[in-house]
């Protein structure tokens, strides 16, 4: 089998049967491949968010055929889409959803539109692609069929703006990529922007409700239990917690918005 | 083996260990055998959402055993039941969860009590039949064991009452039978039930708190964000959503009790 | 494959790709192990109820390499450990999380710190341990690497402080060691302790904010619908429940906090 794994990250949840149907729809055409859940929590029609995960893991994976949908145009003339990257695929819909897991697998080399009624479900929904598209192209991809057989070349794929990050003088303003089951929060600003606005080793980071001091630490450990840390987490990514806490309950922040936070320097 | 997959429904979240365990008890009686998890997020004890969900999905998997628990009668006297149909073998509580499925598999050929001590744990609970009888059943129906083996042929399976559909003129009255992960309601009234109710392009949803105005739409861009939409849902069911949004949220409905709503023409 | 299956225990939740990635962390070492998801849904950093999780559970696997990650001490000197049982294997932080779950498995044999670089990423994190060093290290033993090879012998494990109970004539005060899915409280209290406290048929459960009349009864419904029960789960152990309904919801209490309750006799 050329890719003996799939992954799959959706915002579908787990509480309806709409991961085990893909499941099932896999297994009917791909009997032998196994299928690494990446996440299917993913904020409910988040693509951005989406975005961030699937590029957080897919290097953590061996070589894969990796599904993902996070779909709020499905049944608009958006696309589907497989794209060939240096150490992978990826499926799914051509919303900007792929392109940040692309780049981590070393950039795209090519892309199809998934048209070919031959690699669909024989009843295609309004409402159900992952279903009736993905989870099959995903599957006959898996079990060998060559990209170019699904349709035509893509030359230009849908990509999401920019996260926004402001620079000041002792001051920065930063998009909040994700907040994780710990509460932690994933910044879009990178350790560069945070020596670029001359932010020290302590900091108050800011947010429409509420505030919170931070100190610069390496491990939760760094800072004492119940206070706030900046670090680098386990992704490289710039972040912000509080060790035995969570930063987003007391920063009063969820996934359901977009947020954004202000960090200024006080040392 | 006969069975390469066994499908798992049930009501025990994924909080506890009990859907690891089961999986457990699976893989020491038949090892090959590759679950798909249907859901584990069936509201709890709620028969009627189960059989929907179970149903809905069991016509999208490859032929397989498919273990089915929700079970608020356990350490009564209802029976544990394998039915056997025309496309693939269930195996549960005699309760109703089992039978639109069965339905779905093409009908019941026959079913047979689970009574036959060697295909058990050799301990039995009084509150945990998925792991000491169900699990167990299903496992060794995917290794070949025969139906027939397991215990008394049984003649008449316990069914659901149909859920509640009233036809009036330029409205309808239908149970709710499952809210989504999206907050989409699925309805018990049919596409055929609307013509017969004579309902017509725009209607108003009401339910005890709230009241919601949608039009006919086959996706939901068919209407504009935010607007409410009746649609045939990729199940092929009659569905009321809210593009970009959440109609069970906007209807402040959700799945911890039965709910009915009233659609009453407006064209 | 000398272990053909790992289970894994964690509090990681499964909104972000943390159990993805370790699946996907295995899957590159070990490609041919199958993974029993025990459950992701330990409550945060709750390592007491890590381990009454992963002590319920394994003794329904086949013979495994039981990988657990609660891990409020990650990125300090906390050992990384793997345990060799008389039934297999437990992988791990050092801190109390696989201590009762090695008694079930039938005691501690030998046991080493997770050292050696050869079988870690390439790249340690100071927050996840679980992708950097536990994944790593579960794969690499089920794979056949033995135990001895990971690092130095150790002869001490940390193990938790014995639960709260206190017996009383005619009463009895217990930890609640785990509220499940259903709202049933698991107890430290054991059906001999209850005996010495003399508890009859019937008594009251009371904590600080609310009270529960209870019936010794072998099963749910061996009491009226809503009533509330006291009996031996299906794991042995001493449990409070509500026949239909929760008794978690009725005793106010949930898994966020510690809880204490105290049972009266009242017969």
């Amino acid at each position: 089998m050329p890719y003996p794994w799939i992954s799959m990250t959706t915002d579908y949840g787990l509480v309806d049967p709409y991961v085990g149907i893909c499941h099932g729809v896999i297994a009917g055409i791909a009997p032998d491949v196994k299928i690494i859940d990446i996440t299917h929590g993913v904020p409910r029609q988040r693509i951005r968010q989406g975005a961030q995960t699937l590029a957080r893991a897919v290097r953590y994976l061996p070589e894969s055929v990796h599904l993902a949908v996070v779909d709020p145009g499905v049944g608009t003339d958006r696309r589907g889409v497989v794209v060939v990257t240096t150490t992978g695929l990826l499926v799914g819909p051509d919303n900007g959803l792929l392109a940040p897991a692309a780049e981590v697998l070393g950039g795209v080399v090519a892309a199809y539109e998934l048209s070919a009624a031959s690699y669909r479900l024989a009843r295609v929904s309004a409402t159900f692609h992952g279903r009736d598209i993905f989870a099959p192209a995903a599957a006959h991809l898996a079990a060998g069929v060559a990209p170019a057989e699904f349709g035509p070349q893509v030359f230009e794929l849908v990509t999401l703006a920019a996260p926004k990050v402001t620079i000041g003088a002792g001051e920065l303003a930063t998009e909040v990529l994700r907040i994780d089951h710990y509460g932690n929060l994933v910044l879009a600003a990178t350790r560069q922007d945070v020596r670029a606005a001359d932010i020290g080793s302590q900091a108050i980071v800011r947010c429409p409700n509420s505030a919170l001091s931070v100190r610069w630490a390496n491990t939760f450990a760094g800072v004492s239990p119940g206070a706030g840390l900046l670090y680098v987490d386990s992704a490289g990514q710039l972040a912000i917690a509080i060790n035995g806490g969570s930063a987003a309950e007391a920063l009063q922040l969820n996934n359901e918005q977009e947020n954004m936070v202000t960090i200024t320097t006080t040392k």
